[in-house]
């Protein structure tokens, strides 16, 4: 028997309805890439969106069609994912930080329609326009007034364009499993993967992050989200603040510490959310300015290895609560969060602290399990390190465009590729991703837990840690410094300083100074370009 | 084009799975109908729900038949609750305020299976036996050692009951549109409505009512929901405590203020949820005893009018906030709380106050609109009375055993029968029941709003207000005043005391002394039964 609630399918286009409805004088303010800060409201976002809807439509989209983006987080970015997913078409964001022929191999597996970029980003774009021939056209997200620059007669004018087009347009009306974003993932191992978020898992992600246990975010708070929308969804910002009914800042191209700390304070932002090295880099401000945060209250941080004194300084120094995340593409991305609960509130600062620093909780909604190799379940004994795998409405099932690929098993769980451990209170903690574990003599060393600890010293400003190859221990670990500027430090002063916080057989059989350590595109460690280049090294141990 | 993400079933046995997983060490305290406080855990309630769904499978139940519960809030009412719906029963609520005919008229359209009852209400329940003829069995909800006193020795024993079987059982795995629970409304007009919630809905609900505009629990609160599991599922909070995987103290049958005291204190309970005559017998009980609250934090307060001096009381003298709830049995029952927004933080004290005092906002999954009575909008101005209609995949959408009642306008809204304003910051504010309402010269006069003023004179106990015939003006108010013990007053007393409150023209044409107010059985003045004692009754001003 089914029951005899409502039909009212979960679609993203209901959540601007319900921002304009319920806080339409909301603002949405952001620092342009134009230049200075703009102010709109929810309400006046809402009419834009749809307009652009119209011209979209006008453009030959059709629901289905994929329409991308290549921007930073602005109001403009904003209307344009509500215009895209409003009226069926999939938004596809793209990630400025890939090299040109990823994101051409992005733009083709999608066979996007339609682009729409900032400024910033227009020449690189247009450079590579005779390598997308699914493209139609180019919409650069500025006035007339900024187009002279752009150089292309074909591509047209974001403000110019909507301009023509009226507010009426019926958005949404479609199954709530219709496709609304595509987000390729950073792909460290082969090609970029699409995934392909629905309404309904963006719906469901917005509903679950605004908890008290994730985001939490309400209608008295000020939302930054630095965290980009090009990448992982701005952590579903965009769909939460309008959700809550929050005033939203968006930060534009300009996220170096003194441009954060001025929005910061000039809009009373209370809440934000970014990567750590955004935080370092405010943090690095703040000190050398003597600056304050008189009205932030709650920091996000995710998307890397966060280091202990940064959350230290911000709690202790600036009074701002922290929280630790995990995600990923595949999850929408918010799987899990650091928040305390009654249980460990009891327990003495320094407990406490340790359950801060780790990943944290999954909410209702996200189903984990830690597993060995073939598939077992593990003991959430905060020791034991596993596979960790997920399940949920908002995780991915499949990849866009990767015909008879299974990628969950056979209870359907997705292998996040991370390795971890959860403990009794259920604060779970990566130790390292799967493909970059040291296996040593049959045991698991954790690379980043190493590198953590390594980071700790004074005079280093970036450490990775790979295995290297070992007649008898099959892998040994060797950490890799880049010191800070005009510092001189030996091997020994390394090893030294790990003395003593890990244990012996994880003590590292080498220490090598490099100038520089690959990144990726999302400011994570490139393991895989790092391997490459330490293809030909050999440990002084296997010699 | 359809999202990739994953088919996971919103079912509300999700709910229990994940408190076990992720909490299982929180507690359900529960002061038991028997009299001890007793404890348990989510992990625990979870094994003994699963053998209660294995006995009520060997008792013959199967998905889609309704079983029906007549409790108060205690942990086997809850693991009750999920036993039925995990197998995809239909757990019925049965409202143990009703009158017995009424109670059978349910029980008869419902076309219950099974009953499962507390101690307290056996007796009541055993005595209509022979007039429901679809019941096949009637569970008593406690231990062998106090089934003597039950007399009927066809009533199964719960706790011999689910001894007997094992704690395997494959809860879910149905479509999330299942029925999951019925509720009858009240029924103050005609015979009572069932409410048939989906899985999907109640799990939509719980999500939505987790967030921080609406009860925004966490795993750092204990909540104390004194608000009936058996009338509109307990504000949610059966399902919204494991979400979070806060502690839950169940109170029993026992809602009298010392109680209540008691629990809070003992139990250290940071959030509760009650109608306004539960904390107003707690206030009394605090100042009679000089008792304080050192652990609440938050209430929140619904259901009938709220008196601002218990508002005020609970923020002032005893640092406890107060929110102000409106829902119905038809909107699962949340649908508005009054939370502030950063908009209404910047207003003064008294104006704060006032929007406190209203019934509030709605979150994201409810739509509302106020109409006239020819279905067409009406302002947002705060001024403006018209009929509250609402619409969202948590509101009913037919009722059940209703061939052919569309319910339903033709935007798909709800008509809630409650007429209400929407202010400027978005809250909305009861102004009285659509058929309560005084038409006088074609203009509305609030029964509600002259009650709840009148209500605020030192010598009420209670007080009514009812619509009269008029000859000129259609109706005209009157108002019936039940005063406390030992008091006297004269109609001159209560006419100076509205004098300067409301509008000249609102003033009651009457007032009448009575010795009793008739309540229906969810604790609100009963107008209909009001109306026929009134019947006789004419107007000075018209005779």
């Amino acid at each position: 028997m089914l029951g005899l609630m409502q039909a009212w399918p979960l679609t993203v286009d209901r959540i601007l309805d319900h921002a304009r409805t319920w806080h339409g004088d909301s603002e949405i303010v952001t620092r342009s890439v134009e230049g200075p800060v703009v102010r709109t409201t929810y309400a006046e976002a809402h009419r834009r969106a749809k307009r652009l809807s119209n011209a979209l439509k006008d453009l030959g989209v059709q629901p289905g069609d994929r329409v991308a983006t290549l921007a930073w987080n602005t109001a403009r970015h904003l209307e344009t994912w509500y215009a895209i997913m409003g009226m069926g078409a999939v938004c596809h964001t793209l990630n400025p930080r890939l090299f040109a022929d990823q994101l051409c191999y992005i733009i083709n597996h999608a066979a996007d329609k339609v682009i729409l970029t900032d400024l910033t980003f227009a020449p690189l774009l247009l450079a590579q326009r005779d390598k997308m021939p699914t493209v139609e056209r180019i919409i650069v997200m500025t006035d007339e007034a900024h187009m002279t620059g752009v150089g292309d007669p074909d591509a047209l004018c974001f403000e110019t364009l909507i301009a023509k087009y009226g507010e009426d347009f019926a958005w949404g009306g479609f199954d709530e499993n219709t496709a609304a974003g595509l987000c390729y993932t950073s792909g460290t191992t082969g090609n970029p993967k699409g995934v392909l978020y629905s309404h309904r898992s963006n719906f469901l992600h917005t509903l679950v992050t605004l908890g008290g246990d994730l985001l939490g975010i309400s209608a008295r708070d000020v939302v930054l989200p630095i965290v980009p929308m090009f990448h992982a969804n701005a952590w579903g910002l965009s769909f939460s603040a309008p959700a809550a009914g929050a005033k939203l800042v968006m930060p534009g191209g300009r996220l170096d510490g003194a441009s954060v700390h001025e929005l910061l304070e000039s809009e009373g932002v209370t809440f934000s959310a970014a990567v750590p090295t955004v935080w370092q880099m405010l943090l690095n401000h703040l000190r050398q300015t003597d600056g304050r945060l008189t009205t932030l209250k709650r920091v996000v941080i995710g998307g890397a290895a966060v280091p202990e004194a940064l959350v230290r300084a911000f709690q202790d120094d600036f009074g701002v609560e922290v929280t630790h995340a995990w995600g990923m593409t595949e999850t929408s991305p918010l799987g899990t969060e650091a928040q305390p609960t009654a249980r460990t509130l009891a327990l003495d600062p320094e407990s406490q602290f340790r359950l801060k620093m780790k990943q944290g909780r999954p909410p209702l909604g996200i189903e984990m399990k830690l597993t060995d190799g073939a598939g077992r379940p593990l003991p959430h004994d905060g020791k034991t390190s596993g596979h960790l795998k997920v399940k949920g409405p908002f995780v991915a099932g499949a990849y866009f465009g990767e015909q008879g690929g299974e990628i969950l098993d056979e209870e359907g769980f997705f292998d996040t590729g991370d390795v971890g451990t959860i403990d009794d209170y259920g604060f779970m903690q990566i130790t390292d991703r799967a493909k970059d574990v040291i296996k040593s003599g049959g045991e698991w060393i954790s690379s980043i837990e190493i590198e953590n600890l390594a980071m700790g010293h004074p005079k280093a400003e970036l450490c990775a840690v790979i295995g290297a190859r070992h007649p008898k221990w099959d892998e040994r670990p060797v950490l890799l410094v880049k010191l800070k500027p005009e510092q001189i430090a030996t091997r020994e002063d390394f090893l030294d300083f790990l003395e003593g916080k890990i244990a012996r057989w994880w003590m590292p059989d080498d220490v090598l100074f490099v100038s520089d350590i690959p990144l990726g595109p999302t400011g994570k460690i490139d393991k895989k370009a790092l391997r490459e280049r330490m293809k030909d090294y050999m440990l002084p141990s296997a010699r």
